[in-house]
C-alpha cells in the first residue's frame, strides 16, 4: 500500500542536507541549510503533481487535488527545521510519511473526495528562533503574524529578514486557509514505545508545558580579594536554583519533567564573580493540576534562594500551553488503522510540543507516533528502524484516506 | 612632593578611553582601544622626557636616565587592560602613579643613580586571553614567547596577531631586560583596608592560586518525553559541583576563595537536555596547605557527584601560582615611607595576582596598596578617593628614591 523501501530513500536524501560528522543533522530554521532542504522537498512535491503556496509566514502547503474542490483539505505535515545537533527524523519523517501517502496514492490511482494538503510548518523546534511552533502558532492565530516576523535569533537577526532571504516569505494569507483535519506522524522521542515493544503510539493528546526564563543579579566583584561572606554570587544562587528546578521534578514525580537548556554568566570572565546569570526553564506535566503545582513550587523556591543569598531575581513567562487532547474521531481513525493491520500499539500522550498542539485548537487533529532508539532526540544519535517508518506511513495513509473519503 | 591633582587629571584623562556608561572601562587587552589608551601613555612618557621602548610581546618600557646608566633599573608599573566590565583604576592606577612619580621627580630637578623605568605588562587581566599576567610571565620565563603569541580569545583570535595589528609588537628582547627592583603601587580590590580606615596597606606577598576547567559531558535528549530517571543532564549534574565548589571554601574557611567565572552550555538549546557543560574554577588561599587540601577535595568531590550521576568529567588544570612572598628590603621601604609619612597602614597580602607575583621570581619586588570604595574591583563601579591615590603614589616615590640612591 505504501513503498517503505521509497520512504526510507527519501528520508535518507533529505539528511544529506546539513548532515553533522556525528550522524545527525543541523539544519536550524531558515538558515541556507534550511532552503535547500525547503526547495528539495518543493521539487519533490510538484513531482508528485501538487500545487506548492507558501504563506506569509513560510509555512510551505502542497496540494494534491480532490473531487470535491470546495471541501477543506485533509492534511498532513511537520516540520523540517532540526536543533543545533539534532537527529535525521525528528519533523522530518512526519513530512515524508506525507509525501510517500502522496505518491502511493498517486501509484494506485487514489482518488479522494476532499483535497490533501502536506504541510511543512515553519519554525517548529524553537531552537533558532524562540519560543517552538512559530508557524503553526501564526496560523491558527495564537501568534500574531508581525509579533513573529519580529523575533530574533540569538545574533539579532528578524525572523522576517531571514524568510524573505531564503525566498520563503510567501504571498498566501497565513490565517484562514481551510483545514477539515490534520494527521501529524512523528518520531515518539522518548523511550515508552521502544521500551515496551510497540510499533504505533495512538496520541491522544500532549502534555502541558511552561517556559521561563529567570535573571539573577548579584553583584560583580574581583575572585581574589572578595571574602566568601561578602560576595553576592549570581551564579553560585544560580546553580542552587537549578538544582532546586531539578528537585521540583523528582518531588512532583510522575511524569514530571524540568529542564535547563540555556545559560549565559555575565560578564564571563575567569576571575570575575558573577554579577549577572541568565537562564531558561522548561516544566513539563501531562497533569494541569500538578503543572501548577510546579509553577508555584518554581516561584517559591527561587525566590527564597534569591532572599537568602542577597541577590535579585526575575523571573518571566515566556511561553506555556495547556495539557491538548487530540480529536476522539480522528484517533479513532488511527486506533482503528493500528487495529486491523495488526500492529502492535497503545495509547500515549506527547511528551514534546508539535505543530499539531497549536492546530488542534482550531482544526481536529490527530497524531501518529513510531519508536526510536534508546528513546533518544534532540540529538544526532536519533535513529529509527524502516520497519517502524514504513508502519507509520501506513496508518497515516488509512486514518487521512478515512477522513478525505 | 608629589602633584595628587594632576595625578587624578591624568587617570580622568585615561578613563575616557573605553569608558562604559555605567562608569566604568571595557578596555580588553589587544583592542583598538586599548592601543589608543597605549598610545596616550606612550605620549605622556615622551613628554616626560623618557625613552619609550616596546619588547616582543607588547610590554612597554619607559626609561628616565640615571647617573649609571649601566646599573639595573628601579622598576615601578602595572597594566592598562581592562575587565570586560571593569573599573577605572585597577591596574591603571599603578602605571599612572609610576608616571606621576617620574613627572615629580622632573619638576624638583631629582636625579637618581639608577636609571627608573616605568612599565606597562601586556594583557595582565586575563580576561580577553587567559590566563592572567601574560607579558610579565613571558618576560619573568614563567611562558615562552612562542606559547603566549599563539593564544586565542574566544573568537580564535591569535595574541600575536593583535600584538602586531595594534602596532606592539616590539623589537626589544622579552627576557634579560635588567630590571634591579620592582614596585607595583594598586588598588587593594579588597575591603580590608577600608574597613580598617588605613590609608596604605604594606604587601607582603601574594596569596596563592589554582584555576582549572571542567568539562562535564552527559547525553542530550529532548526535554519533554525523557523521564528525568533517564537522563544524563550534564547542566543538573555541573550546577550540584558549582555548589560544591562554593562549599569548599566555606568550609576550608580562614581566607579561602572558590569563583566560578565562566559558563558554557551546549548545545544551548532551551528544550534540549545539555549534553555538556564546560565552566571554569578560580581556587585561592595564603596558606599553601590550605590550598592543596581544597584541590584534593574538589577533584574528589566532582568526581563523586559525576559517577553518582553517570557524567563523565574533565578535570584540567589551567594555571597555578603559589603563596609568593616579596622582597623584604623593599616591603621594608615601603613600610618606613608610611611610618615617615605618618599614614595609617598596615601589612597584607594580595587576593589578586598581580604582574608583581611574576616579576618577583627574578626580581626583588614589593607593592603599595590603597583602598577602594566598599572593597569593589573587576566592576564598573570602582572608585578610589584622590587622597589616597596621592598618597600611594608618594610612597611609591619614596620607594624608588630610596632605592635607585
Ligand atoms: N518535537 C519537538 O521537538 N518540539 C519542540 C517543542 C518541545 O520542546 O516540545
Ligand atoms: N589584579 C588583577 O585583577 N589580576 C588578575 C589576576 C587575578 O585574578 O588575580
Amino acid at each position: 500500500r505504501i513503498d517503505g523501501d521509497r520512504l526510507w530513500r527519501t528520508l535518507m536524501d533529505l539528511a544529506k542536507i546539513g548532515a553533522t560528522p556525528k550522524g545527525g543533522l543541523c539544519r536550524l530554521a531558515l538558515t541556507d541549510l534550511d532552503k535547500e532542504g525547503r526547495d528539495l522537498f518543493v521539487r519533490w512535491c510538484e513531482e508528485a503533481g501538487c500545487t506548492v503556496t507558501v504563506d506569509e509566514v513560510g509555512n510551505i502547503f502542497a496540494r494534491r487535488p480532490g473531487r470535491s474542490p470546495d471541501r477543506p483539505a485533509v492534511c498532513m505535515g511537520s516540520h523540517l527545521d532540526t536543533q543545533p545537533t539534532g537527529g535525521r527524523f525528528d519533523g522530518i519523517y512526519g513530512v515524508l510519511a506525507g509525501l510517500e501517502v502522496i505518491r502511493s496514492f498517486n501509484d494506485q490511482g487514489i482518488e479522494t473526495d476532499a483535497p490533501i494538503d502536506l504541510i511543512v510548518w515553519t519554525n517548529e523546534e524553537g531552537a533558532r528562533f524562540s519560543p517552538p511552533m512559530l508557524g503553526s502558532g501564526v496560523a491558527m492565530g495564537v501568534f500574531t503574524l508581525d509579533h513573529v516576523l519580529d523575533i530574533r535569533d540569538t545574533d539579532g537577526v528578524r525572523l522576517g529578514d531571514e524568510l524573505a532571504r531564503i525566498g520563503y516569505k510567501g504571498e498566501v494569507p497565513v490565517t484562514g486557509h481551510a483545514m477539515g483535519a490534520y494527521f501529524e506522524a512523528h518520531i515518539e522521542q522518548g523511550p515508552v514505545l521502544e521500551a515496551e515493544d510497540v510499533e504505533i503510539g495512538v496520541v491522544t493528546g500532549a502534555q502541558g508545558q511552561r517556559w521561563y526564563e529567570a535573571t539573577v543579579t548579584g553583584r560583580e566583584s574581583h575572585a581574589g580579594p572578595t571574602p566568601m561572606r561578602l560576595r553576592r554570587d549570581a551564579l553560585a544562587g544560580a546553580a542552587v536554583m537549578m538544582e532546586a528546578v531539578e528537585a521540583i521534578a523528582l518531588e512532583v514525580g510522575g511524569d514530571a519533567c524540568s529542564t535547563i537548556g540555556r545559560v549565559q554568566v555575565h560578564p564571563d570572565s575567569r576571575n570575575v564573580i558573577p554579577g549577572r546569570v541568565w537562564f531558561t526553564i522548561d516544566l513539563r506535566n501531562p497533569d494541569p493540576d500538578a503543572l501548577a503545582r510546579m509553577d508555584a513550587l518554581l516561584r517559591e523556591r527561587l525566590a527564597a534562594i534569591a532572599d537568602k543569598r542577597g541577590l535579585t531575581l526575575e523571573l518571566t513567562d515566556f511561553w506555556a500551553f495547556p495539557t491538548t487532547p487530540f480529536a476522539p474521531e480522528l484517533v479513532g481513525h488511527v486506533r482503528r488503522s493500528v487495529e486491523r493491520r495488526g500492529l502492535s500499539h497503545r495509547d500515549i500522550v506527547s511528551g514534546a510540543g508539535h505543530d499539531a498542539v497549536y492546530v488542534a485548537r482550531k482544526v481536529p487533529t490527530a497524531m501518529i507516533f513510531i519508536p526510536c532508539e534508546n528513546g533518544l532526540s534532540h540529538n544526532e544519535a536519533e535513529n529509527i528502524k524502516p520497519e517502524h517508518a514504513a508502519s507509520g506511513c501506513a496508518v497515516l495513509a488509512d486514518a487521512v484516506l478515512a477522513t478525505a473519503g
